[in-house]
């Protein structure tokens, strides 16, 4: 099942169970994702829902998730990655957060004030999201914990980034992080995960690359403090980011960026600096 | 003027505006002080309010503002203690975060199971609690968007936060973060910051020791994200946290962490491990 959710106007928007890549059936009586999967029977409200129909074709898409109570992001998670920079394998995931006014809609205009435009720059990631409170959760419970899956572009300020020791501030600029189209409640890990820039791939691996999974990620951070439903988790990123070229290779102002993820869609945010 | 959020009963609570050291009155219409803050005459309503009378006496104080939309954590911002460290005063300040979850009211037990208990310490902190939307507001105009202030013990797992180069996961530790008991709309920075182990002063230090003060910080912090009614920022510790201590000294099962700044009050938390 395939999940998403779109605006109506300025400010209202509504949860819709994806059909078919053209039309989509309204969830009554939820204003998005953040809000269905506040109701334990969110699975089965999606599936039976009968509202009314939208054709997919015109549709504004608004964040998959707009408003998870937390996004948890983890760093140097591609295992073949982090091989080829000569590092080892780590035995904790490094876990930095991004914040939800951060999130955009997978296919909005970036807009970054100048003063932040410096060194702009993509990371294609695998978003996991909750669907159910999990706190001490094992890996081998994980899976029944997670809604679904979807494709988020953590956008990224290096300059912010590396002005401390601490990544947050260069990882959660306003409305930065096109993320969507859709949540799909199935999805087995392994398919092409990719970002292209202006066309040309820039980033390609395989989302069972991974390190850490989605359910040690569960397990991981459950040990930690309690999942919500609705709370994201991001992935990880691979080799090929714009910061790690030689020389570095920054998004500029009228640049598109697209982030794929076979079997989940793709997000494509064109930035504009003013 | 002093607000708080107080237990009824294990779900249920309630805003209140506290009138002296024993008696409140409820403001009627807010589950807490969360919710007070999202409406805009928030503080018109909470001088006005003419609810239930509360015997401050046997009340049950929950964190003063139980759902942040966001935590913000403020790193390395005491200037005496930057120095005395033989560091330089940093241009810009480190940022991570702290999640809601990890909150846990002014006078709980933190309770903390075994397998996070290898290092358990203390940072006394100044929480500034946002009052109005703010983006993009400059220095100058910052005390507008600032509800008030409160006292913070920002309780960190250092082996967690130490695990990676991240210090995220060492900062958000289910229910360890005493916060309260008041949110004062009125305070000016220069009192005393203290926390005592049992009794023993561990860190001392006064608030008008901050490199980055609360209108910098909301001025730094508003240029990158939003920051919404009920967003709390929390400011940085001094010098005194059981980590650098020689030899190394954590809070252990039983002991009593109070964290008091002169004129917002004290939180007051015992750790149990189990």
């Amino acid at each position: 099942m395939r999940l998403a959710t779109l605006r109506l106007d300025d400010t209202a928007t509504v949860a819709v169970r994806v059909d078919s890549d053209t039309a989509a059936t309204v969830i009554d009586g939820y204003a998005d994702l953040s809000d269905l999967l506040r109701d334990p029977d969110w699975s089965t409200v999606a599936e039976q829902a009968a509202g009314g129909a939208v054709d997919l074709t015109t549709a504004d898409y608004a964040p998959v998730i707009p408003r998870p109570g937390k996004i948890i992001c983890v760093g140097l998670n591609y295992a073949t990655h982090i091989r080829e920079m000569g590092r080892e394998l780590p035995e904790y995931p490094t876990l930095f957060a991004k914040f939800a006014e951060a999130l955009t809609g997978p296919y909005d205009d970036v807009v970054v004030p100048s003063y932040a435009a410096g060194q702009l720059d993509w990371e294609a990631e695998l978003a996991v999201v909750i669907g159910k409170q999990a706190y001490q959760v094992a890996e081998s419970d994980a899976d029944a914990y997670i809604a679904g899956y979807s494709v988020i572009n953590d956008y990224t300020m290096r300059d912010y980034q590396y002005r401390t020791l601490q990544w947050d501030q260069g990882k959660t600029f306003e409305k930065t992080s096109g993320f969507g189209p859709f949540l799909s409640t199935d999805y087995t890990l392994g398919t092409r995960i990719e970002t292209r820039l202006e066309g040309e791939v820039m980033q390609s691996a395989t989302t069972d690359d991974l390190v850490f999974t989605p359910a040690k990620l569960v397990d991981y951070i459950s040990h930690i403090v309690t999942l919500q439903p609705g709370d994201v988790i991001i992935t990880g990123t691979t080799g090929g980011v714009g910061h790690a070229r030689k020389p570095a290779r920054y998004i500029r102002n009228g640049e598109t960026v697209e982030v794929s993820i076979e079997g989940l869609g793709t997000v494509r945010n064109t930035t504009i600096v003013k």
